[in-house]
């Protein structure tokens, strides 16, 4: 294609298509060759490996004072949420769980199989929580020990005020864990300017490994206090780091292949600039790709204030001809992959701005939307007047 | 090198040494090569991927009555074996944990976490649990309901007695469950021939993919009971299988690459000839390596009739030369990642049968071997008195 500028951002195999979803994603080429071969686990070329991961994550989480630690866990993200509620948590603790989405509520579920006490505040598909309503909680509930918040809540794209929500957790006393799984390597989550006690992320996210683990990053303070928490023996997170302080390995079987395609991810992800230079590809890739559906006449579930540049939530038209099952076969026949929408009111379907993708791609993307919109015998793509009703409800 | 008669074992990448472990192990290079793409999680091929993975594994488990469902789960075996004990023991239920190895405690150690009762019998480092051992124990406490047997334990590579566990298990009315870790895939685990409700393996033991999942098969019937039950949210093995039943997919990302892999050594165990051909190459290798280790002096811990075709202990000998960690280095050097011993009384190693090697690629570990101890200074690698004295308590 005459578009495409650059090979690194070239169609990766003959056929494949982009995903334009929130992880798995698509990846470098070279981040996959990196899984070309096998690695002893136990043998100490791994263990570097590790320890250079581990190193380099805490180093994008921004520490420079040595206060925080990572500790990598096997499994998607999900199971890393549930190792950070389960070990970080005491088992008299409570938490406040800011849910706008389904991971939020995933969390409160987590909490729930704990069987540890928490208080949920929804805000139902899309609405951020705000610090006045954190504040409010904190205040009503002494009990509350700990508040987890969804950095970038994917259900809806929306990036959630995680500043304000660290405000108003700590000026009343109570520690913060983020889930920012969709959002760090991309989205500054600076030790130094926004405090929190933990997050999580994964693999297969902004920095463009391939999924398979996740990881913690805390303070080790916090790290050392969490002996005895956790519920479950696989998903202790002061156990796993325990033994890799002793060790230098990984407690149980690592996915070493997995690995080393994330060390791949790191050093691509280093050269592109970081965190910074991540995060405006992505912005850029969202807003051509926004700009120009738009143009189709969709529209974006959120304003432009609290649109990610991960994932972004379209409404589908109301015409009658557009069916959502058959505008992802025909996005995928023309090479790109686009995820189903998680609203509860209203029909909406997400395209993603993360992965080895650049602007170009994007112009792309809208290409086919136009084209498969005109296969559908959809002459405009306007939303039905149901979902502009949904997005007034937005506060600005 | 001229000893290496098909490619299909011959050093996978130059310089790349052989794992002779447990997992991750040395794979076919084309199983690596599978991972050269990256799939949607959520899209149709994806699926269709999972299913076949799926029926071909409960395939092989011999089910031919419809009457078994496998489930995967995401993270090691241990995250399985977790899963399995959390979800398929009641909360008010009981297990009876065998142990003779680290993976027997661990199995214990995770019913501590999940605060459920057991028994633990211990037989020590390697000797094997008995049926008489398990009646006796099943006939002394009522309130045991689940028997939880290690197949092969690869803390010193016995092949324990499922199939008489298993009878003296069901005589009494109680369930078996089984950690087939290591096993499944190259030695018979027949649902027709030996009775259990559910048993777990990985990824990246016989069937010889990369690490990053592993997978419960289970009575269906049995499964189903399990609702409920479960501790956690993400092991919860009765979620995941209403999950992919409802849509087809992985409640929470799946490891996509190592699954793709994980197709591809499924067929090349099928070309192998299935179990059958898996087990008749290990216990090739395990004899061509066993047999010339003894000649150069080194002696296993088990005698024949215990030996599995997985991983074989060695005594480390007697002489004051010999230093585990530079036998280690020198192997290494030679293209050979040998494992640590897991023995807690005398000193110990493992070579691993498993992976993709064949009978002249085991000759080459002997001659290895060989050369190592003479660059070490070792003339002999005869055991030391307590090693003899330690392995003349296995009852034959």
């Amino acid at each position: 294609m005459s578009i495409v500028q650059s090979d690194a951002f070239a169609d990766p195999v003959m056929g494949e298509p982009f995903l334009l979803t929130p992880g798995p994603l698509t990846t470098a080429y070279s981040v996959k060759q990196a899984m070309l071969r096998d690695w002893g686990s136990w043998d100490g070329d791994f263990r570097a490996m590790t320890r250079s991961m581990c190193e380099q994550l805490v180093a994008l989480a921004g520490d420079t004072k040595g206060e925080f630690t990572c500790v990598p866990m096997q499994g998607s993200g999900s199971f890393c949420v549930e190792a950070l509620l389960g070990s970080f948590v005491p088992r008299d603790g409570k938490v406040l769980v800011l849910a706008n989405g389904a991971y939020g509520l995933r969390a409160a579920e987590t909490m729930r199989y704990l069987g540890r006490a928490f208080t949920l505040i929804d805000k139902g598909d899309y609405m951020p929580p705000r610090s006045d309503e954190v504040a409010a909680a904190l205040d009503a509930d002494p009990a509350i020990t700990h508040v987890i918040a969804i950095h970038c809540e994917t259900s809806s794209g929306i990036l959630n005020p995680i500043a304000e929500i660290s405000e108003a957790t700590y000026a009343r006393g109570r520690k913060l864990l983020v889930d920012s799984m969709s959002a760090f390597g991309a989205i500054d989550l600076d030790v130094n300017t926004i405090r929190y006690e933990a997050m999580v992320s994964s693999a297969n996210k902004c920095i463009e490994g391939v999924p398979g683990f996740g990881f913690v990053i805390a303070r080790t303070s916090e790290l050392e206090a969490c002996k005895g928490n956790s519920h479950s023996l696989v998903l202790d997170v002061h156990a796993q780091w325990a033994n890799m302080v002793k060790t230098g390995q990984w407690r149980y079987t690592p996915p070493t292949h997995v690995v080393a395609a994330f060390l791949e991810a790191l050093r691509i992800h280093a050269a592109e600039g970081g965190v910074a230079g991540r995060g405006a590809r992505y912005a850029r890739n969202r807003d051509v790709m926004v700009g120009g559906m738009r143009e189709l006449g969709f529209e974006t579930l959120l304003k432009d204030r609290w649109l990610s540049p991960i994932i972004v939530t379209f409404f589908c038209p109301a015409h009658p001809n557009f069916v959502f099952t058959d505008f992802y076969e025909l996005m995928k026949q023309k090479g790109f992959i686009i995820y189903p929408g998680k609203l509860t009111v209203v029909e909406s379907f997400r395209v993603g701005c993360i992965g080895r993708m650049d602007e170009h791609i994007m112009h792309r993307v809208v290409d086919a939307a136009a084209q498969s919109l005109a296969e559908m015998g959809v002459d405009t793509a306007a939303p039905p007047a149901a979902a502009i009703a949904e997005r007034a409800r937005l506060a600005a």
